[in-house]
């Protein structure tokens, strides 16, 4: 699995260029539907608003890929991102908090397309704990430790309010989990070997309203 | 408002640096709640796992902060970044679309909290025209650019299935909406002038799943 990047490479890849790899597997797989075969950095860039340099830059991170003029194979190129970013496989997830996020979650196609399985949810609830969402019976957040383990759980999303947040990370860490997305407003302690994402939709909206308010240029391809 | 900044300095603020002034601002908000009246780049840099060159470089966008020795005010900033991102006011915004993800949206707290008032939301179910979610009657989405332009909507959050989210976004153009948030998977085709953001929640998982394929170190301060 990890033959496609040295050491050395990855420290190098930055926080944007994985979120780029992500957009290109995403064109990719478009294109791939499409049943193209191959596809420039020119075509590349375009459809996600960067330039063909910056297309380029990323992917040579991975090896040299494509032919100058004819440009990248389609698949080969989809398949080599979707190794690299970890989703040519099955992840088993589980999520904490079977609230409004938590429940919009559960059915999130997106998620299950890339290989993301919520297999797990928890709740403190008396009401929520027994009850069947999709298929996946919600258990009482007083086992997590003990099934986060016994299920093997490799990812956890946090879907709590922010002020049990911290408390039960404490306990997703304990499990042995080391990948966490959190939902909750605010920023975890975890140990050094453990991989927190945050997800707050507002700051989105953010980046609208500061381009709005300083007529910030919208991003083109060049 | 647009005096913060001057044309050039805008155009160099990459797209890093406002989620940065994102992270900044809840940090300063928290410092702020408990009554911290200064606080330096080390401080800041630490709760939000980067540099204090990094956090130094991007206040210093905006003119000269804060005191050696002493470190920034807490408030003042505070308020600063709040300006230039736009959220020192209220905005208003339409959500399409009142499936699991546009109803889980119309709970959001962190929107409110920071000024994004969703005002109105459509639908084409016949079923959910009408009722009522959380105050607000959901539209019938036929009559979408009238409701859009009657009701000054700043910001469109698209919430719909990828099939149809073109064609609806197309309307919201028409509408003289400027600024829109989409969670509907695939690229938006929009006028120069218009900005839009895709959220996609499945992109954070994939960070995750890349950095333990890859055994990427998590980031931390330096």
């Amino acid at each position: 699995m990890m033959a496609d990047l040295n050491a050395e490479t990855r420290n190098r890849i930055s926080e944007s260029t994985i979120r780029r790899l992500s957009l290109y597997f995403r064109a990719l797989s478009f294109l791939e539907g499409d049943e193209h075969e191959t596809v420039s950095s020119k075509e590349l860039a375009k459809s996600e608003k960067l330039t063909p340099a910056q297309v380029r830059k990323d992917l040579s991170f991975f090896g040299s890929f494509g032919t100058r003029g004819l440009g990248y194979p389609v698949t080969e190129l989809r398949d080599k991102i979707a190794r690299i970013l970890g989703i040519d496989r099955v992840w088993r997830v589980a999520l904490i908090g079977v609230g409004n996020i938590g429940s919009a979650l559960v059915s999130y196609k997106e998620f299950i397309k890339q290989g993301f399985h919520i297999v797990k949810l928890f709740d403190n609830d008396q009401r929520k704990i027994g009850s069947n969402h999709k298929g996946i019976i919600v258990s009482d957040i007083k086992d997590l430790v003990k099934e986060l383990k016994d299920d093997s759980i490799e990812i956890v999303v946090i879907a709590v309010p922010a002020t049990v947040a911290q408390y039960l990370v404490d306990d997703v860490v304990k499990a042995g989990v080391k990948a966490i997305l959190n939902f909750a407003p605010l920023n975890l302690r975890v140990p050094d070997d453990v991989h927190v994402r945050n997800e707050n939709m507002a700051m989105e909206l953010e980046y609208l309203s500061f381009a709005m308010v300083n007529d910030h240029p919208p991003r083109r391809p060049k």
